[in-house]
């Protein structure tokens, strides 16, 4: 087995993925587990990281985390650090465990246009490890249960917004009216013909509120398939995240027409699905991004010598 | 007792009213009962009809219903009449039951601005009871659930919009991570400050699957009590509807300075706050519109004669 220098987890509130990073910031293995936050009973974490590190444990090298595990609820608070958050304000945040079995990384604030705060936990991470410090912009979204966009300049996270897409199609069609008439075909690895048709419907200027009543009333009117119902739903929730997140990258100075995407496979080609709609170019992500950025932190952050 | 000319009933999906109306379309006597369309079992509904009216039931009037009974997979259906649906024809394509029990009133149809179908089924009566013939425009707002916007003009309904903002709240203080940060107080008659901060927040231009995480992020940061998240929560989305809606009618070229509000006292009091605070004038409804409307269309359709 190939010398790690630094074991890394991302450890989320449904799962938990750890790696053991080599030296110069390769992956050599990678294992999940579901021992995401939510899973952990009467907070024995060290149990759970023991567990999810397996043989590995044994292995006397730093370890870092990043995500829900270091939240107020959560094993020790690693407080969220104000926007714009460069890299090294997160490495010199890093909180550790009582034990320093652990370092923690923390999450990342900021105020929207209104003053409204917003944060993100664990995203942080995948954004610093899915850009190069030397890149000047890019705009990144992470596609999500709460998608999350942001704004990256030389390695400093200027700015993000967070959107609710993943969550509000969950529970509009699973707890609203809108999936009473639905009917749940086999899951597609393509989605179908409406989930195109939500997209035209989401990349409009109409209301939310109202356009969400369309899941309803066109299959009222024979005119969308039950089938065809969580598509056409999801198709105008992605379609009007990427719509809203451009207008706010554009405030911001950018032009939108390119964006990096970090996310699981099925979800970022609805979103491409989306971009392609638009014009948008999507630029290739580094994989591991969350491994990636754990080991840019421990880095910076003086826990792994650079032997780059 | 006095005579009654006819009884009316404004059948719901979960509760149901019924009227003794006077020829001249006086309200003589009132009762409601936990009948709603999803409490009849095995498709009783003449058992349903019978225990609503109790002892009314011997008298030898017309009877007449609107709302969800008149749906597809209710009593009998009553289809859609499209807009612009003048008062004449609603009366003209009333639908009876086997027995002739009831004349079911049918629900009005329309197509938005991208020609995406909108249906109501009980609304469109409570709005023609809710104005005059003579007036020329009206602009009405029937808070709810699934929130309808109408434009009426001499007696006509020329097309109508319907927003989820109900159920949208509803779903996401009961179902998505938003709900748990937040506390239930009491039920509160008037709402607390955290509703008025939500109306600053929904009368803004944000995003709104954005704007929703504030119900969650600021209370995270401190800047909300838990017991506000609610109120919050319904501020945000009752002033999005009303701005939407208002854009809505300046498209159909109302100013949206004079709204006619017909909904439960509690509702209606929220949505006069939201008013209030974009100097929108409130104008008085008449009470038991729904019971007025159906006079009116038993009227037009000469199953009463005209006393007035």
């Amino acid at each position: 087995m190939a010398t790690a220098a630094l074991l890394a987890v991302d450890w989320g509130t449904t799962s938990a993925r750890a790696y053991r990073v080599a030296a110069n910031g390769d992956v050599l293995d990678m294992r999940n587990a579901p021992l995401g936050i939510s899973q952990v009973v009467d907070a024995r974490f060290g149990e759970a990281l023991d567990r999810l590190l397996g043989d590995w444990r044994n292995e006397r090298v730093p370890r870092i985390a990043s995500g829900m595990i270091g939240s107020r609820q959560d094993w020790v608070e690693a407080p969220y650090i104000a926007c714009p958050a460069p890299l090294t304000a997160l490495a010199s945040a890093l909180v550790y465990t009582p034990q320093r079995e652990l370092a923690l990384v923390p999450g990342v604030r900021t105020r929207d246009a209104n003053c409204v705060p917003d944060v993100m936990r664990g995203e942080e991470t995948q954004i610093l490890g899915g850009v190069d410090p030397r890149e000047e912009h890019v705009l990144l979204a992470l596609p999500g249960t709460h998608s999350k966009w942001a704004l990256v300049e030389s390695g400093r996270i200027v700015d993000f917004a967070t959107f609710m897409t993943g969550e509000a199609w969950h529970v509009l069609i699973t707890h609203s009216i809108l999936g009473r008439l639905a009917v749940q075909g086999a899951p597609a690895t393509t989605p179908g013909p409406g989930f195109e048709r939500g997209i035209t419907r989401g990349m409009g200027t109409g209301a939310l509120l109202h356009d969400l009543f369309g899941a309803r009333t066109l299959v009222l009117m024979g005119e969308l398939a039950p089938e065809e119902v969580s598509d056409w739903l999801s198709g105008l929730l992605i379609a009007r995240e990427v719509r809203n997140a451009r207008t706010w990258a554009h405030r911001h100075g950018y032009d939108g027409g390119r964006v990096r995407v970090i996310g699981d496979d099925a979800l970022v080609a609805r979103y491409a699905i989306a971009f392609a709609r638009e014009d948008v170019i999507v630029t290739p992500v580094p994989s591991h991004a969350a491994a990636r950025g754990l080991w840019h932190i421990a880095r910076s952050a003086g826990l792994i010598s650079d032997s780059r």
